[in-house]
């Protein structure tokens, strides 16, 4: 990805993110760098090779995120973009999709972007 | 507030937002900068008087905000913060809480910080 608009950069990551992750989650770990940082519900890891450990034992097979809100801002005056998505998650056989919000921090480097920051969260109704 | 850890920031943060937007929004203005920006829902606007105006223009009198879930990372190198809040909102009279989730990057600045970038989004159900 050369850079670009932040909301096109939001649109096209998350796009090409949720789709490798429903596919194959463990060809992620080119987004991640060492210092790259994931929260996933209350677990925290940090660096790629982590990252991708982590996401990769997660107890599913099958998933599928649908986005439902996405927007984006900038981050600072280098190029960094801050992207806060909610969305729907079903998983393996669940007839009910689960809630979630996720922020991603993307840094330019080089031509292209990699996640710093990854925050993901299920949200549970009242 | 002066620097310190940024899970401790991330928490003593939101209380002190929350409360303070639930009991009186107009007052928020000392958070934000110049160069703030906050999206709430579709709408977008930059500034600490643009948010302001904003925030005080929304259409409800009584809120109240419950805080589900709380999460920071250090966002770079030199001390800022992104926070992912999810939560319940309440309304005037509504009985029924609405999800909502909200991202805050807080910046340092002197001995304390601000909010560089604010996105707040309702959750809807599938």
């Amino acid at each position: 990805m050369n850079h670009m608009d932040f909301n096109t950069l939001a649109t096209e990551f998350t796009q090409f993110y949720y789709k490798q992750f429903d596919q194959d989650r463990s060809q992620l770990g080119n987004l991640y760098r060492a210092d790259s940082m994931l929260t996933f519900e209350t677990s925290e890891c940090q660096g790629a090779q982590s990252i991708i450990e982590k996401l990769v034992s997660l107890p599913f097979q099958r998933v599928e995120h649908k986005i439902a809100t996405l927007n984006a801002q900038p981050a600072s005056a280098n190029g960094d973009v801050i992207v806060l998505v909610t969305g729907q998650l079903l998983l393996d056989e669940e007839r009910n999709a689960q809630n979630y919000s996720q922020v991603f921090h993307l840094m330019p480097e080089g031509n292209g972007y990699y996640v710093l920051n990854d925050i993901f969260r299920l949200n549970y109704g009242m």
